[in-house]
């Protein structure tokens, strides 16, 4: 018998999960252990001059009602349609694998829980860091750790747009021009440059590790549009790569605190080494200590990799994959305000406010790390006595 | 109902595995869908002060006629006895996750086959890359993809070794003595520091990549012993780290290329910041480019961590998971010989020799990467030729 599946969304990640099925069709159906095709595309333009012609449909309905099709692979982006499409497939018994974090860092408990009555998957490695598997790794790999911190680099136009600051000296500025122009950056990239997708991406993560879903609007998210050359430069005088690290670390009180931010990478960790559009997530737990998965985060191929892994997950499991759910939440009493994290902090402030030794002082005034732990509310604080032109945490190593 | 499961050997992986079971036993139970404990812990030694001492037995045959016990982890190493009795739990449908590494690369394919007959499953995780998630990643995750490459740093004890010359400047001598200070690096280090240990890595992954048994005996190994700290300086100088790499490439005509040598890793490379005693395994694929895994490689708990995340998917299923094997290979005609082996190359010659561009020269010699790639049968000519100090080649980032 052959599995069928359909893919929703013949986009750039849709179009690459229908090329690269077909170019490894062979051995995906040894892994899968069966015969696989794809029968239908969904998508409201006509591709006329596809191989795949035959395929396509513009009527979900046609997907929906067919009851050879088992699983489908949602490449169409967004909350809507795809949550109505997606929650429709799954309450028909087929399991879904998609590459849409926003849809599950918006609906994912209630597309599990639907999974759950209707005994099939809601499979989502492609929503997070694109090729690299982190997903099933922090549910199935990792099974026997107590994950107590994930931190990463979650968004691979930032992370471009922060090397080519470091590397050539391009302002924040001409640096997104060019990921523009080389397609790493949307028109209007303030998903991307203001830290939006990376949190979507560590409310994913959050909830997968910590068991109830997070929200984006309850994580502290903040971008790098307000990067300043002075401080790359001053970053890398003291030893550390300046990174948009999306984490979430859970408290001594047992809460959890998620936010993205960006923040000096010490050379000393292999997260600093992390350049150009590639992302990585390091995962702490108390039998592992630290690992780190890296790879491409974005992009037609690597994406669809990550989606046609769930297919065939989806093809072989006939049973829900409990290990990988969560539950809703009430409310976000269970988050920890920004105002919490604790780390030290890298400070650049006048020359004339600063005494401390192994400050790095030039015309820009001086940069330092501060020895003792801070709160955000004190560094805060700090930096306004300091009156600092910037101030960021530093990223910590150790689990 | 409990799924009871036993652990032999109770050295250092073997003790860690009670441990990490004992003390996250709840989730562990919560991500496995089913309440777990341990029954038996086999070894030949006393334990009167463990706080599971009702649990040793030193007869392997009261845990191999106990019907209740569906799943054992080996924890033992070496090829005997653990190939007996692995074999033997097979054979009566229970599940086996193993730590031993020697085991799988001398007879994997034997008890792959025995798993797939008697319905139960050889799991092997922690095989290579101790914590780090590699096996379950390059044949679930990565299903998708045709991989064409691995690449990868497997052994702690080298890398070590490698850190402490390149930081510290020490020699080889001095920082393997370091390393059995510290415990890493055994009183015979042999196995580590001639490359033997990751060989039998290289074999597992290029028998599970390419779906043929490779035996050790089949691989090319060089280890580090030969290592000059002018080398090290050198290859830092034109912008490298000196690794120790084992690696298995598909090559044109269709045959593999197993090999274990250190190699200039070029910094641009995420691998080149693998320190002290951390392991990576880049994989390179046609749907992910490229990916890489990082994370402690030896150690007691995160070896555990690998080991009891096997014994928990052992727990799940009651399949045998058939994208996880290989065939039993008759010869090694499907392997290249090391001479096809196709690099750049690095050259420290004499300085008379030398009157190539770019060239580092100092009182050591004049030090130099070729521009062209060379077969591993042409270097060595051209090292006779230019009666080279050393000569070694360059880690290729692309796929």
């Amino acid at each position: 018998m052959s599995a069928k599946f359909a893919v929703l969304g013949h986009g750039v990640v849709g179009s690459g999960v229908v090329e690269l099925f077909y170019k490894n069709k062979k051995s995906i159906e040894k892994r899968a252990g069966t015969e696989m095709d794809i029968k239908y595309i969904l998508d409201l333009r006509d591709f006329p001059d596809s191989p795949y012609a035959d395929k396509f449909t513009k009527d979900f309905n046609v997907i929906l009602n067919d009851d050879e099709v088992t699983s489908v692979a949602e490449c169409m982006g967004g909350v809507e349609p795809a949550f109505t499409f997606v929650k429709a497939c799954l309450e028909k018994g087929k399991s879904v694998s998609t590459s849409n974090k926003e849809l599950v860092a918006e609906k994912g408990d209630i597309l599990l829980a639907a999974a759950k009555e209707h005994g099939c998957n809601f499979f989502f490695e492609a929503s997070v860091g694109g090729a690299i598997p982190i997903i099933r790794p922090l549910h199935r790999c990792l099974a026997a750790n107590d994950i107590s911190r994930v931190a990463g680099i979650l968004n691979g136009t930032t992370n471009f747009i922060l090397t080519k600051m470091y590397n050539d000296h391009m302002s924040f500025a001409d640096a997104l021009k060019l990921a523009q122009e080389l397609g790493y950056a949307e028109k209007d990239p303030t998903a991307d440059v203001e830290g939006h997708d990376a949190c979507r991406k560590i409310c994913i993560i959050s909830s997968l590790v910590f068991g109830k879903h997070v929200y984006p609007k309850s994580v502290y998210t903040k971008g790098i549009s307000q990067i300043d050359l002075v401080d790359v430069a001053d970053a890398d005088i003291l030893g550390n790569a300046i990174k948009l690290v999306a984490s979430v670390t859970r408290l001594e009180n047992g809460k959890i605190l998620p936010a993205v931010m960006p923040m000096l990478v010490p050379y000393e960790n292999i997260m600093s080494g992390v350049n150009d559009v590639f992302n990585a997530v390091l995962v702490y737990g108390d039998g592992i200590d630290q690992t780190m998965f890296y790879g491409r985060g974005a992009g037609k191929l690597p994406t669809a990799s990550a989606v046609l892994g769930d297919v065939i997950e989806a093809v072989k499991h006939n049973v829900t994959v409990l290990s990988q759910s969560w539950e809703s939440s009430e409310d976000d009493s269970f988050i920890a305000p920004v105002t919490e994290f604790c780390a030290r902090w890298y400070f650049r402030v006048p020359e004339d406010k600063c005494n401390c030794e192994g400050a790095y002082s030039d015309d820009n005034g001086a940069a330092f790390i501060t020895e003792e732990k801070l709160t955000w509310a004190e560094a805060e604080a700090k930096a306004k006595e300091m009156n600092a032109f910037a101030f960021m945490p530093v990223f910590q190593s150790a689990s």
